[in-house]
């Protein structure tokens, strides 16, 4: 039987500032817990239903995993998701990621107030597929233990580091043998560039773009062709944020391959 | 003021069935709603705040847009955005989209079980990006006019087409002559291959990709080359579906511009 206190601590972690105060984050779903087990994060508490415990009892057991089998019912109560899925799970923090030892030696995903969880999510996924260990997230970005940004990285959370800094500090200091590309709507086609294997790919808010006191440390504004169908009328005027990251992440690793 | 029926009335434009019934459907924001007012597409109603009537009177004017000007909280409680954007409006639904006359001289975009109104309005914009005018959906594809992939989609709704139907038989019959590429984890390096600039890039569900009675009308498998940073242990299993969507697109456009 879960008890009410057990379930607002639950909630609890679905705000920012509580998640902050202790340390810990909600990861759900049964793939997303099935891999947590296997990894080296600490899971503090487990809440499972009968269905996701049959199928993973044995790495539970081996992980010496706190848990507690609920029902279906009980998982509502218990998650904000509109469709819980087997599991949740209390997990704690690990330690606050360092920045990367060489920076101009690794191709670096930089996100610069990047405001919806999915978004950030989306793009841990993508880096996490493109052979990305970092990402450098100004400190006004969403945290990244958010449970939207937990649930749309699908996994990612666990292989790719997220950490949160001063960009402008850092790209003049840490950072400062780094080339960084910039996406701009002005900026040379990206396609006809040649791209270093190692960079830093800056992406910018998902309305306002990327910050003015960050542009003189841009080497090369690249932009992603937009295709003209030669009609009248308006057009798009963006891509979603994630969606340029990802053109623009797999666009170095074509080149570079 | 706004009446209470009228709160209630915008509030069962949120649910499926009923904007099925009414055929009208809610767009948000000052820049979707200052972009409706410059198309065809009819307004029923427009709520909207002094901040915007003040910058877009003359539009509202000249297309005879019914309005009500309305409080900053009284959109609040209009809209179930978190954060609610100057106006919100009433839209009729254009007459269904019929299916392209001759898809194969054409690279169209087709949507298999897509379930997340976020991805199928980001595919949206994307599409109109890519200069991919029309969308096919299954039917069982989440709705075109689900208030989530309106505002996901940023105004890309106004011009890029989606129309629904049986795929299997779209493409034994209307689009039989079409060039099918479908995204599999086994496909070959969609790098390496030469793709037309006429097809249809069919992306399947976010978590069981592509039906298999769609499988054999597939002229070619490819895949989105994985980059392996060569770490042991877990790995992403795929791509987010909008994410993969965009990366195809590009690619078909990157080799024939």
């Amino acid at each position: 039987m879960l008890s009410k206190s057990q379930v607002s601590f639950v909630h609890s972690l679905y705000i920012d500032k509580f998640r902050k105060e202790l340390g810990l984050f909600i990861a759900e779903g049964e793939k997303t817990i099935s891999e947590l087990l296997e990894s080296s994060f600490c899971i503090e508490q487990m809440y499972a239903t009968e269905l996701f415990l049959r199928k993973h009892m044995q790495a539970v057991t081996r992980n010496n995993i706190p848990f507690s089998e609920i029902s279906p019912e009980e998982l509502n109560r218990l998650s904000l998701l509109k469709t819980p899925n087997q599991a949740i799970a209390v997990v704690k923090m690990p330690k606050p990621d360092v920045r990367p030892a060489q920076p101009e030696k690794e191709l670096l995903l930089m996100l610069d107030r990047i405001q919806d969880p999915g978004n950030l999510g989306t793009m841990m996924r993508t880096a996490d597929w493109f052979g990305i260990g970092q990402i450098i997230c100004s400190t006004d970005c969403v945290d990244q233990y958010n449970p939207k940004v937990i649930q749309a990285s699908m996994g990612s959370f666990l292989r790719v580091r997220v950490h949160y800094d001063d960009l402008a500090w850092f790209l003049s200091g840490p950072g400062s043998a780094c080339k960084v590309f910039g996406t701009f709507t002005e900026g040379s086609n990206m396609y006809e560039e040649t791209l270093p294997d190692s960079a830093v790919i800056l992406i910018g808010n998902e309305s306002a773009g990327i910050s003015a006191n960050l542009q003189k440390f841009i080497h090369k504004k690249i932009s992603i062709p937009f295709y003209n169908r030669n009609k009248p009328g308006s057009r798009p005027e963006s891509l979603n944020a994630a969606i340029s990251a990802a053109l623009v992440c797999a666009e170095f690793r074509r080149q570079n391959s």
